[in-house]
C-alpha cells in the first residue's frame, strides 16, 4: 500500500481543504495519508467530519506552523518541528512514499532539497508543472525554483523533465522543447543558444525552440525555460484565466439577457474549467531531489489537493525517482560516449 | 499637417489592408499618408477603391520587398531599396514626422536603428507595448529587441517608459514597476536586484517589482523587463487569448443552445474584443531611436494598421522624441546632482 504524507498545515485554507482533499483521495485511490499537523486542531476538525476513513488516514502530530509570508531558510532553520519538515522526514525515513503540501513553496523547496538530498548528478532540484493545452497537457520547468540558470543546468532540467513525462504522463518518446524567442537556432539570449548546442547533442527527442504563442497549442511534451521565465510566465497565464472569470461574472450582471446566455453555457465553462483550471492538475514536482515532494498552489480547493495527491499516487507506482535516477546516468554514459567517439 | 510614412509592402496581408487601413486613417484624423511600395502594384490596387482621398494619401515608390523570413541584418544591407528603407530615409529627411510598418520586425528595428540613429544617451533602443489590462492599458518593455539587458539598460527603459505614459497614455505621473517572481526587494536574479537598486534612485515614480499575475490588473502604468521575458510573455498571452477564441468557436457548432447563447452574448464578446484584442493598441513603439517607428503585428488587420497610425499621428503630436531627450537629460542631471551632492 502506497502511503502519502500530506502537510496539513499547508495553502490559505488549511487545514480543511486539506483534510477533505484527503478523504476524497482515500476513496478514489488506494492509498493510505499521514496528516501532518496539529494533532488537537486536526481531531476537533476530523470529528465534524462523519465520513473520516480511519483505517486510511492516521494523523502525525507536528508544533510549528510556516506561514506563507516567512522567510524559507530561516523557516528551516528555526521551525524544525513544522508539518513541512516532519512530513518530509516521514519520506526519508520510508514511513512515506511522497510528501504534498500547499504550503510556502520556498521553504518545501528547501527543506525538501536539504531533507531529501539530491540525486546523483543534478547540479539544482527544479519545479516543474503540468500546463494545460489545447491538444494535451505538457510538462514546464523551471517553474521558479532557480532563477539564473547555466546551460547545463537547463541541460538537466530536460533530462528530468522527459524522465518525468514519460512517468507520469505515459508519453512514449516526449518531445523537448526548449522556449526561446523565435524557431530559429541562433535566436534568443546567450543561455538559450548554449542550452540548444547542448540539447542537440542528447540522445533526447529534441524538437528545437518554441515560442510562447506555441505553448498553448501543446504540440511538445516538454518544454525547458528557467525559473524567472517560467514563473513570470506560470503566473502570467494564471492572471489572465482569472481575468476572464472575472470579465464575464461581471458580464453577466450587465443585463437579463447575458446572465440567461451565460448559464445556458454553464456545460461549457465546465468543460473549459476541466480543461484548463489548474486545480485539474493538482501540483508542480520538486524533480531533482531523492524522493518525490508536489507542491499544490497556496489557494488550492479540495479537488486541487485531490489531484496532487493522486500525482504523488502516480508518481510513486511509476517509479518515478528511479526513472529520472537512470535517464540522469544514460545521459551521462551517452555523453561519456559521444565524447570518445569524437575524440577517438 | 502630420505626415505619416507607411510600409505599403508590409505584413501578411499587404498591400490591402495597408491600404485600407490608410484610408480609415485619413478619414479619422487630419494627417496626411504616404504609401511606400511598389508604385505599379499600388495603383492597381488603388483604382480598385472608389473611397480613396487622392490628396490625403500619395504614393512613394520603393524597389524591394524584405520578406517576413529575411534575416534583418542581412536584408538592411542587401536590400537598400525597401519599403522599410525608403520609408524610414522619409522620417530623416523630414519628409514624413513617423513611420509604420508590419513588415518584418528585426528588419524594421535594424534600419530604425541604423538610418533613424540613437538618441544621445540611449544604450539600446526598445520594443514597447502597450498592453490591455483589466483597469486600463499599460506600457510594457522591453518586447524583445534586447535579449541580454544590464541592468543600466533596462533602467534606461524605464525612463523612456515613463515619458511614453506621460506622453501618449496621458499619464500624470506614470507608476513604474519591475517585472519579478516577487514582490519583495531581494527577489529574482541578479539583473533584476542590481535594477531594483537602480530604479530606487531615480526620481521616476518606481512602485517596485510586479508580479506576472498582477500586470493584466493594469495597477501599473509602465512595467519593465528584458526582451526574452517581454517577448515570451506578451506571445503566451497572445497564445492564450487565441485559444479562448478557439474553444469558444468550437464549443458553439457543439449544440444549438450553445450556438444561441454565445450569438446573444456577442455584445459581451465584443466589449471584450474592444478592451483586450491587440488590434485595439496597434502597434509596438521603438524608442530610443531618433524619430518615431512603430512595428504593427504581422497578422495586423485593417483596425490594427489604422490604431498603429493613430499612435503614430499621437506620438508627433504630443513631441513623444522630445519629450525621452528631455527625460534622458534630466535623469542624466538628477544622477550627476546625486553624486555631488553624497560626494560633498
Amino acid at each position: 500500500m502506497i502511503t502519502i504524507a500530506l502537510d496539513a498545515m499547508g495553502g490559505d485554507f488549511f487545514p480543511n481543504v486539506n483534510i477533505d482533499g484527503a478523504i476524497s483521495a482515500t476513496k478514489k485511490f488506494p492509498i493510505k495519508i499521514i496528516l501532518v499537523g496539529n494533532k488537537q486542531q486536526l481531531e476537533k476538525e476530523i470529528k465534524k467530519r462523519s465520513n473520516f476513513p480511519k483505517e486510511a488516514i492516521i494523523i502525525e502530530h507536528s508544533e510549528d506552523i510556516i506561514e506563507m509570508t516567512d522567510s524559507p531558510s530561516k523557516a528551516f532553520r528555526k521551525k524544525k518541528n513544522s508539518s513541512i519538515h516532519v512530513g518530509l522526514e516521514l519520506v526519508k525515513t520510508k514511513k512515506a512514499q511522497a510528501f504534498v503540501s500547499a504550503g510556502n513553496t520556498g521553504a518545501v523547496l528547501t527543506a525538501s532539497t536539504f531533507i531529501l538530498g539530491r540525486i546523483e548528478g543534478v547540479d539544482r532540484p527544479v519545479l516543474s508543472a503540468v500546463i494545460p493545452s489545447e491538444k494535451k497537457p505538457f510538462v514546464m520547468l523551471d517553474m521558479g525554483s532557480n532563477v539564473d540558470c547555466k546551460p547545463t543546468q537547463l541541460l538537466q532540467f530536460a533530462i528530468m523533465g522527459h524522465a518525468f513525462s514519460k512517468s507520469i504522463m505515459g508519453i512514449e518518446n516526449p518531445k523537448v522543447g526548449l522556449l526561446n524567442i523565435g524557431e530559429e537556432k541562433e535566436k534568443g539570449n546567450i543561455t538559450t543558444q548554449q542550452t540548444h548546442d547542448l540539447l542537440e547533442e542528447t540522445n533526447l527527442n529534441f524538437i528545437g525552440n518554441i515560442e510562447g504563442k506555441e505553448l498553448i497549442k501543446g504540440h511538445t511534451d516538454v518544454v525547458v525555460c528557467d525559473g524567472f521565465v517560467g514563473n513570470n510566465m506560470l503566473k502570467f497565464g494564471e492572471g489572465i484565466v482569472k481575468m476572464f472569470k472575472t470579465f464575464f461574472s461581471e458580464e453577466s450582471k450587465k443585463s437579463l439577457l447575458s446572465l440567461i446566455a451565460l448559464l445556458l453555457l454553464k456545460p461549457t465553462f465546465k468543460r473549459f474549467k476541466k480543461k484548463f483550471d489548474y486545480d485539474e492538475y493538482g501540483g508542480a514536482h520538486f524533480l531533482g531531489v531523492n524522493g518525490i515532494s508536489i507542491i499544490a498552489h497556496g489557494s488550492a480547493s479540495e479537488t486541487a489537493i485531490q489531484n496532487a495527491i493522486k500525482m504523488a499516487y502516480q508518481s510513486v507506482k511509476t517509479n518515478m525517482v528511479d526513472t529520472i535516477k537512470q535517464a540522469l546516468k544514460q545521459s551521462e554514459l551517452h555523453t561519456i560516449s559521444e565524447v570518445s567517439k569524437n575524440g577517438s
